[in-house]
């Protein structure tokens, strides 16, 4: 039976689906929720078939949502129709969106990740708030970045407001979790190709930031919200740069200065590309 | 009496500042909440003085809360000891700050803004997230903008959320709140300077953003999360730039993308104005 609905707020797979929005049972579950036809779309497109998929049974019908079903069906997953209260029960949004699914969390170990298959990618250190993590996620997909690595204890990338505001980008950015003692050997092991250069705004020995040597693969760092990087990460990036900041503050929104730092790079490396392009040609 | 001890939960004073929480019980008050020493020196600092502070009994002494408290007094402001169990149910925070203020909202019209006092301003259009706009006010705050200019149903630059992701700013940052059938008029007004230059991230007839030609006092404008600038409102525009989207999204976050412009319009003023500078001398 993979097509069922649920009319009832009691019902233990509500239950079990409501209970997604909170990390232990998404941990214990090894599942996630991603609500809307926009972002289930990417994940399929991206190769990600939710096992369950929730419709509202006052939704309006969308040719996208048909394949969706079709390809949900067709790879052995559910489909369970519901009210829109209960659909707005499970996401924890008064105004929900007409689908919702539940999807297998990720491999996040580095080892998943191909270190050379892009030219930049973002880090993130002890980052708390999932808003922000997902923000990451959603401005790497954007400057064609490989993937976010998150180190210490940062935010659940699986988290509904981190998949939320990834807009998607969970399914298109690789994402790895590792402490410092794990991903700074990762980062340094020789390869074959170009060594790692990691990059971090700092206020200490720094560069500006503005067209500063730059170089692929470039993995942009920023640290906790309120702490900021620990000196020791500072001290083992490759490149310091520095930010003006012509007002009161010393910082900005970590999502922010990744997002400044990370467009600063994407330029200065096609910049770079394209001087090389035309020395050759 | 200007100071006194509340240690009872329901203790009108605290129902009082609990309810500031809503943006109805906000407007008619005409007063909003801040919290945190940092917050609150920095209001201070530029010459915002809280009419209430509230403080926690189990607070460490700290220089700057001791003058905080002086000014207070001393400016016919109440001072107000209390719990950290109360201080968390008015803040909304179950790890309070040791200190919260209670300010009168500021005049958010535009004449209330000196056009020609910067170089840059932001302006964000149906802005729904209080985050993004906090988060716009501490982008403002760092590139030296006049300040954010909301147009629309914008959230409210009051709000709790939006207070604390300014970092401060809200006291930094100019604030005005407008139709955009009054801001346009405004901004298009001669005065004697240079024209003002409007500029919108936009995917139609737009430049690329880098090394765009910007130019003072230029006005930074994003639109609303979901929906984007309306079609007229990027006609209405001097400038209509275009950010590289090397992903499958075609959009950033709102305060991502104000930031990211920001940054490059201040560098390539201020690039422009060395090279000036040079020619000159």
């Amino acid at each position: 039976m993979n097509r069922r609905q649920i009319t009832g707020f009691s019902n233990p797979t509500v239950k079990a689906l409501r209970a997604l929005r909170e990390k232990k049972h998404r941990k214990a579950a090894g599942r996630f929720l991603a609500e809307g036809l926009r972002l289930l779309t990417d994940a399929r497109e991206n190769g990600h078939l939710p096992e369950l998929l929730v419709l509202s049974d006052a939704r309006d019908p969308h040719p996208l949502l048909g394949a969706l079903e079709r390809d949900v069906i067709a790879s052995g997953g559910e489909v369970i129709e519901t009210t829109p209260d209960i659909l707005a029960k499970i996401t924890g949004k008064s105004n929900p969106q007409a689908v919702a699914g539940v999807f297998r969390e990720f491999d996040t170990s580095l080892a998943a990740l191909n270190r050379d298959a892009a030219n930049i990618w973002l880090v993130a250190q002890a980052l708390r708030d999932p808003g922000n993590l997902g923000t990451m996620l959603r401005t790497g997909d954007a400057i064609g970045a490989g993937g976010l690595i998150l180190i210490d204890d940062c935010a659940d990338p699986f988290s509904v407001e981190a998949v939320r505001a990834s807009m998607g980008a969970i399914f298109t950015q690789g994402v790895a979790q590792a402490r410092w003692e794990e991903f700074e050997p990762w980062l340094r092991e020789p390869r074959g190709g170009a060594s790692p250069q990691l990059v971090a705004a700092s206020l200490r020995e720094a560069v500006p930031y503005r067209a500063a040597p730059y170089a692929a693969p470039c993995f942009v760092m920023v640290g906790n919200e309120s702490q900021g990087l620990p000196q020791a990460y500072e001290a083992a990036c490759d490149l310091r740069v520095t930010m003006p900041m012509r007002g009161r503050a010393d910082s900005l929104n970590a999502a922010v200065a990744a997002a400044v730092l990370g467009y600063e790079v994407l330029a200065c490396l096609e910049d770079d590309r394209s001087k090389r392009g035309s020395t050759v040609g």
